[in-house]
């Protein structure tokens, strides 16, 4: 396929608009692609087996008749791809790409004036109208001899069996059932004329694989999987504790850093300054004189037994997704063996982190763009996630990435990604809007979010929304962590059981992915008094659990994580839909597939203390259904079925019993 | 100033990412740049002597504190001109630019990353909470040596200065002082170094006069200023009438087309196919062997009459708007004289204009991509512009922009500009709203609109809010015309005088932009039969008018303008916002100047046959006031005062007196 013009006119023209340029210049408007993010300059995100919906607003001067393909092909392969957009009406076009395996693929619009298009709407016009068509038939004649003479090789056959139908067609009842013949349409469109033919620039798009869209993650400290605070837990270990993390549903295990600790300036319980022989410190306080980020606390164990652990998750349907936390103790290797990579003060000291006035004696932070660190810290840190990808890695939480330049995120993520498109990275960015999104464009495969500090009825219902609107959508998928070490949400401290299962529910349903932090499931709450920390944390501490404590709420989640599986409307963010209840206190919305096939209606009371009561909304309208319907209910949790008649409905929600309801609705056939 | 970097990664890097790119890519992200319309491509919209607020969101990783300038020079002067940003929290900078003259502007973004600034942060923290800070201070001090180092020319002797007052401060307390002052701050500012120092792409700006943004259109057909419709007005004629025109309050006096009307299927009354002798034609039927679309239709007059027209029309504070219609009748010179310009068909005739099945025999159209045409028709209809610009013509209402290429405009609009940045051109292009925003976007100073079909409440508020949002807002100045020749309103037919006044005030109100075609201030509304077509068109005849005939509108009209020109908060459709009125046949909004001094609420009923009462608020809260404050408040219709007490008020409104208020609010001193 030829390409005539490409749509390279970006910039303002300015002074140099002569009337020689100015005829050359697309007279086809290609508008509002998407998705796309910051002018292309970053990729859209799409999922492998999942339609992605490219949508353009294409139109140019007069009434002629517009041609529109979307374009696409994969970045490793020259082969480009047409496919005919679907007109919508008023401008607007659209057509789907459904990637069949990760990686990174380009399109373009290209759009031209179809000229046999135009000329057969007319005749249809004036044939209809009774009008005189000689002169329209040689027009059309003439169509197909032009674009015969100007043919590319690829549709000089189409061309040629063209003429000889239209030249065996003598009668004028045959020559007009020629012209008006929906295949003559066709043939044209494809191997006519491309007036004016243009091309958009091109758009990436990064294809993952579905963990990055769909996932529930677990979060444990190694070390706690005991049980005894005296002895430290090992990867042995946690090979016990897989089965029972897999029967709740997860398919992501995850650890806080696993590599040596520093001694100097070790924290002690509750972030305390100074630690006893016998305490274990953060983990976060990464480097020893036994290694720095490529190696394992020994402690925890062997290579060997790391390697074993992975082998094991993965039978056990759990990947491994492991903390890449840049910083480095003060007894980190690369402090002596690359000082260039660090800061120094002019006293000669290395230069601490620092909030300040605070300081962090236990932590010192590598320098990007120090003279010796480029490009050497770069491909040591690349070096880092590469070994650990190459030991059965395929997941990573990044701490802080906010903190470390974007450039070397999108370098760092791509060059993975090439060999290992696999991959997935989770942003720990708890920061401002711009930051959180700009991490997804550069290539995060999800982030941590707002979700912890959004409780009411209108922080979640706006949050949701927002996340499902550009730019969000493009970027940014959102994994619901309902705790992590770091955050004891305020809401839990005196919620009770009732506000785990609330938060639970909220995560579950309102994300495609959500994360649950050990303790969890048996309500853990206590904080250091006043702070959402958790008291006696265990990033200074091993805590060992009785997972099997009275009030535990691990069957709900186990059922919640498997309705998750059983329902494709609830494996994504995307397709969140607010809905009338007449309560504050509760919370009520769809998520459904885009073919409506899989309807799922999630209604979660936010008060954990009392008994709440609404009239809803039944979303017949969104099935084309009048108010007087009925449809199928069934309630996920707890497998009972029943009819609903009309849009107006009532519900009660006891939140002793249960907070939440889950039902899925179904026309009645 | 030196400029270290151009942010001119816009293309995706994809393959091409290796870490040598990636350590030189921009450390600092911005983003959402505005106004920009289509990445650049375009200029967005801005008048002499307002400001046009700039707007960004510029970020990077860590902590460290940002300077951030918006550069900006006229485009015919290579000299930049920088102006700090404003940071308003949360990544969000600002800054105004207050154009003085017509003409295009470009601007950017600029930003680095201000280490003095970062240090002065942190020293200030540090020396509050009571830390050492002996090695800040030496810290400090090399950021000032390291700035005289590497400074450029224009910053030695700022930099000279701070190292001489930093060597004489010995005693701590003084140093402290010195490194602390405000003054410090600002000379490192913009004299350090500027690290990770990164430039946007410029944005365009086309500055226009405020006529492009303000201005009262009055629309008549100059052969209808007689007294008798057996006898052609002329130039002559009009000029009696300017008297009346200017008085009205109207700034623009515009004449469709002028020029010499053909004779070959020249249309009668009512579009007729059949003319007779007598009958004067379209004027949209231009050409004739008198001339084409340079020359003037003889029986309105000469040259000469038409020059004095245009200097008797300034003299009364008005301008002559001309209709640039490039259609030709078939008379036209230029169909013999460049037969190459046109279409033929097989059998040699030339194809006139058509809707499929109809055919406009009266009408043929240039083909602006024939072979001979590109670019010499292209140069001759842009000489044809010229030729009136140079007889005094400063605006032009263009015919139908949309059946022609907006490449044609592009060039042809900027062209005309080069040297005459004064002159404005109006779209008149009734299609779908992405062509309506393009023609805006590609040069049109202003642009018919959907208003004339705007008739209830939420179509009314949906769309003056829709025209003050992006992409409308910066590239879509709206001319509400009330009628036109060819638009007789349905909402007229039967709404009597209340519902002229009712319309008039939504235009003159809603816009700085409105249109009145002559014959609407005597309340004309008689239809063509279920149509919205003028009945005995004057497009086709000689319509003389009493314009004292009784229960005209010329006293109310008169006193819209006056509002308009004494308040500036109307002079723009810019600044609306609607407001809570408890009747959904009452539209009510404000409108107001950014720094609220103008401040204008206006209430039109959409009834024009019942009273409608309503209660509704007081928007007390734009001028932080609380729900019981008061506010003087003045009916600008008739003058009176009064104060109102509290935030919720009743009104009442009898279309048979006067169908809207308008009231200038004023807090109380």
């Amino acid at each position: 396929m030829s390409l005539s013009r490409s749509n390279n006119h970006s910039e303002y023209p300015a002074l140099g608009l002569s009337v020689e340029d100015a005829v050359t210049y697309p007279r086809i408007a290609i508008e509002s692609v998407a998705p796309v993010l910051e002018e292309g300059r970053f990729a859209a995100k799409g999922v492998e087996g999942q339609r992605t919906m490219v949508s353009a607003v294409v139109f140019t001067d007069g009434h002629d008749k517009l041609a529109v393909n979307l374009r696409w092909r994969r970045l490793n392969d020259e082969t480009w791809h047409a496919v005919p957009m679907e007109f919508l009406g008023n401008d607007h076009w659209q057509a789907p790409i459904r990637p069949e395996q990760p990686g990174k693929i380009l399109y373009a619009i290209e759009a031209w004036r179809d000229l046999y298009a135009s000329f057969y709407d007319e005749l249809e016009k004036k044939y209809r109208a009774g009008v005189p068509i000689t002169l329209e038939l040689q027009e059309g004649e003439q169509l197909i001899r032009d674009a015969a003479q100007a043919a590319q090789p690829e549709y000089a056959v189409v061309l040629e069996q063209l003429i000889t139908q239209m030249d065996e067609a003598h009668a004028l009842d045959q020559r007009l059932a020629f012209f008006l013949a929906p295949e003559t349409l066709a043939s044209m469109r494809e191997a006519g004329i491309r007036s004016h033919h243009q091309i958009s620039r091109s758009y990436p798009l990064e294809v993952e694989r579905q963990l990055a869209q769909f996932a529930s993650w677990y979060e444990l400290f190694p070390r706690s999987v005991t049980s005894d605070s005296s002895r430290h837990g090992t990867f042995r270990d946690v090979m016990g504790r897989l089965p029972e993390i897999s029967r709740m549903g997860f398919d992501v295990l995850y650890f806080p850093p696993i590599h040596p600790i520093g001694r100097t300036h070790r924290k002690g319980p509750n972030n305390s300054l100074i630690a006893s022989e016998s305490d274990p410190g953060s983990p976060y306080a990464i480097g020893s004189p036994e290694g720095g980020h490529e190696a394992i606390h020994p402690e925890l164990g062997s290579l060997d037994d790391f390697l074993e652990l992975v082998r094991q998750s993965r039978a056990h349907g759990l990947e491994i997704a492991l903390d890449f936390a840049i910083q480095c103790s003060p007894d980190h290797p690369w402090i002596e063996e690359h000082p260039g990579w660090f800061s120094w003060r002019p006293d000669g000291s290395i230069r601490h982190a620092e909030n300040p006035p605070k300081k962090y004696e236990d932590i010192v932070n590598v320098d990007f763009y120090q003279k010796d660190a480029v490009p050497d810290l770069w491909l040591a840190l690349r070096d880092v996630v590469l070994g650990w990808v190459e030991r059965g890695v395929t997941l990573f939480r990044v701490d802080n990435p906010h903190t470390k330049p974007l450039p070397f995120w999108e370098w760092l993520i791509a060059d993975i990604r090439k060999d290992h498109p696999e991959v997935i990275f989770l942003a720990e960015a708890f920061t401002k809007p711009a930051m959180m999104a700009r991490l997804g464009k550069v290539g995060y495969s999800q982030s941590y979010t707002y979700f912890t500090w959004r409780n009411t009825k209108y922080e979640l219902e706006s949050y949701f929304t927002e996340l499902n609107q550009p730019p969000w959508r493009d970027c940014y998928r959102p994994n619901f962590f309902v705790n992590t070490p770091d955050i004891n949400p305020q809401f839990l401290h005196h919620s009770g059981r009732p506000g785990f299962l609330i938060r639970a529910a909220l995560a579950t349903m309102g994300s495609g992915l959500w994360g649950m932090y050990s303790g969890f499931e048996i309500c853990e709450s206590a904080p250091v008094p006043g702070k959402e920390e958790y008291l006696d944390s265990e990033k200074y501490e091993i805590r060992p659990r009785d997972f099997n404590a009275p009030g535990n709420i691990v069957a709900e989640i186990s059922r919640l994580n498997l309705i998750r599986r059983q329902n494709p409307g609830l494996q994504t963010h995307l397709g969140f839909q607010g809905y009338t209840a007449w309560n504050d206190n509760i919370l009520y919305f769809g998520k459904r597939t885009k073919d409506l096939s899989n309807f799922i209606l999630v209604a979660i009371s936010l008060d954990p203390h009392n008994a709440q009561e609404a009239h809803f909304d039944l979303p017949l309208w969104e099935f084309g259904l009048p108010d007087d319907a009925h449809m199928h209910g069934e309630d996920l949790m707890t497998g009972h079925t029943w009819t609903w008649y009309g849009k107006t409905q009532w519900m009660r929600i006891e939140p002793w019993h249960m907070p939440f309801g889950i039902w899925r609705i179904r026309p009645v056939a």
